[in-house]
């Protein structure tokens, strides 16, 4: 059973993560650490278990196998400080980080694993792959992007349909800023340009399609999310599988240990 | 057996409902029609029954029953003229004519029966019926308009799909210009905005994609062309209806004869 | 202000019907009814508002302006003869009713008006009768219905996609038995045949898509649902719209009022 | 320039082949080769260039450089022996062979290098790829796979389709036997069973999409073919890389050179 330390737990995603816990047969939480000065702090974190809002300060070091980190970037200096002095493994799931925090990851990296992950959807992680690999196996492949969210969202295209198109970009071995045709409908696209298509309607979670077409046929890549758990879900399956890894930097893609899948699939 | 006469019949749509006209067990060829100074005049217009390309003055008003014109705009007048001069209905599948022209077709219309068409596929024209109903039926829906085509195109959106456009907002009682969003990815759409996406890759002949969702439903209409031959067929069927016609101006979506269906469809 | 009684208010349609109304500004709750024996009975029906579990016979009928009814068969004979007494519409969401019950409810409707819909979804309601717009307009087409739901579903295809089959099949003037051609791969359909298709997996709440293909072009219908609570926001639209009925009997397609659509959109 | 010879080169998909060539700037016709009983015999096999069908002895080792086999199973152990005889790559393309026949290929590939495809979609090559590396990441999800093709088709789910299945089940370690649950709508599925669905409708030319899906998201992998001209064009690409390989059998997959790719892929 991994005891899994969660930090920004009163948030929206740390009590997601909570939930998911409840749920778990090979992972349970063993710390819920929100500021101290949070009006959840000293209340009940679980429903039935007794699991309390506690401040950094009060961890257990010896109670928790993995900390998972879904409070704000201002936090994450002294949440990496936790993690090197007890050496825990982390997973950052921040969003918004500067360069001089991404730097601070690497730096903690060195003593303790740290992985880090902006989105944490297993689904998308493996989207990314998918699209980077057909990219590089079709270079002669037109390349597009559509994305649907809800429409409230302010940017467009989503961070995500931006991996995606990097990916593709790194498949072929060329640089994203000059194959990024952003979104536009008029003229056609650049040579080897990627175009976007972007969708708002409703409460949609986020659907992303990546289409490789050539002349008479056409690959679709796609991913749906109909519940925002699985982005609890995702930061919990890095979380187990960071905790038996050696100090470095990880990112949710290493989780799918795909070279081993692929060289295990071309077996005859 | 109906007799079509086709005027621009060596063009490149020409050809195209000469050979539906080969697999037609309704109608046949009895006029292919072309400039006097094109390359074509004179020659056989069919692999092997004995049509040949002939022009406007040769035809012999009585052995045709419908004409269906796939010429330039510039032809328009003339041959509006030869259809009032010998009373045969004509379908016009011009695309691109003014508002002088237009006037020119609401003229003829008062004598012959006249269907003007610039987008040919019948599906199209039953989508934008659906459309609109869907729209009036589900007046809270945010609606979303995606195409694809090939990607040489220069134009986004498409002519269909801003059509699919106004015949939502005719649906919801808006005017066009008032909730037409265009391509954008940045911020969330306007109030009752209608946004559009564009995908551009290799052949895509065309495809569109109307969503209407409120919030935990979606209803998606779509169509895809795979065969620019449904053109041909099209303009095809619509001459077929409009030869039984009274003198008037019609359109593609009067032969879908809705309002007939619908109030069978209505019957317990 | 409209004023709701529900039936079956302790079921979890029933709750989300209540749900829906906190939220609604044309409607409220005006009686939460349950079976006396149930153990809410006499409990708070909602969080803020002073509304509690009554028993049938103690609706003020002088309170209510129409009734939705999402318990059991068993209970609809009692439900109906207090819709009568009351001269109250009903909306009942009831589904398994026999031949019997559903004579009840035409016999009802002679006095009150009474709409019965056993799947609440506006959006289904308007799909089906796409399809059978389409189906009409497009005779000749193949037609092809796929669905997906949840990989705990018994049954298959669901019965919203047999009823768009029923529904494309009297767009044709066909009977359903004779072109019902079922779940099947091997073989080519039948003529006219409608053929199935049904995927299974996860969390799927319920997508379903219709095909109309001819050579060349096809159009796709589709409708998918995310959260369930859509059916509870559809049995609410139908009280809206039943309480400024006459006494009869309606479904759930009559709220659309297609036909002054229509006649609304083929002006010019 | 690669020079190509094409077995069965008077069939549709041998005359695919020939066309491809004339629009190919690194490779060109140089023996099209067909059974001397043939009508085609002694024809020109292309519109301009100096090329005439022949038989099988009449091929001049030292003008081709690869052989591409798009000729019946019969004629397979001739062809063979020819590409032993004369030490020239062949790709074979013929569908349906025996295990006997299977054996020969293996045994030929001792001497030269055979690549053996019986659907040469690269598209779907690489499909199959994918499907396999997903459904090893990601253990838990449901599989279910669906195709559509033309009315007239008999047998189904496709071969493609199966193979698809096969993909999935080897990723996850499985039989595929064991985990086949077959096209069917009652009962949810088995354990891990992966299900079909089918459609069938007009023209279409084949197009499979595999959804793996755990709750709250899921993951869409599809092709779509519109036009069978990507059939020849993939035999091309194979034929073009099996020129530079040593001695061996070769698969589609072996050409998407996925393990190198990926390597680069996941350097940071």
């Amino acid at each position: 059973m991994i005891n899994v330390g969660v930090f920004g737990a009163s948030g929206r995603m740390g009590k997601a993560v909570i939930q998911a816990l409840t749920n778990d047969s090979d992972a349970k939480l063993a710390a819920a650490i929100v500021r101290k000065n949070s009006s959840s702090y000293g209340q009940s974190a679980t429903e039935n278990e007794p699991v309390h809002f506690i401040s950094a300060e009060e961890l257990q070091p010896d109670e928790v196998d993995v900390l998972i980190d879904f409070s704000l970037p201002e936090a994450l200096t002294e949440n990496l400080k936790l993690a090197e002095q007890y050496q825990l493994p982390i997973v950052v799931c921040t969003t918004g980080l500067n360069d001089k925090q991404k730097e601070r990851l690497a730096q903690a990296a060195e003593t303790v694993p740290v992985l880090y992950a902006s989105n944490t959807s297993i689904g998308i992680a493996l989207l990314e792959q998918l699209v980077g690999l057909s990219s590089a196996a079709l270079p002669d492949a037109d390349i597009e992007i559509f994305e649907a969210h809800h429409r409230h969202k302010k940017d467009g295209p989503s961070g995500t349909a931006i991996s995606l198109g990097e990916a593709a970009a790194k498949g072929r071995n060329q640089r994203w800023e000059q194959v990024n045709d952003g979104i536009r409908g008029e003229g056609p696209r650049s040579d080897d340009g990627i175009g976007f298509s972007v969708m708002r309607a409703a409460d949609i979670v986020g659907e992303h399609q990546v289409t490789l077409a050539v002349a008479g046929e056409r690959i679709e890549i796609g991913h749906r999310v109909s519940d925002r758990k699985i982005f609890a879900d995702g930061a919990l399956r890095a979380g187990k599988w960071l905790q038996e890894q050696a100090p470095g930097l990880y990112s949710l893609q290493d989780t799918l240990d795909l070279q081993n899948i692929l060289q295990r699939m071309l077996k005859r």
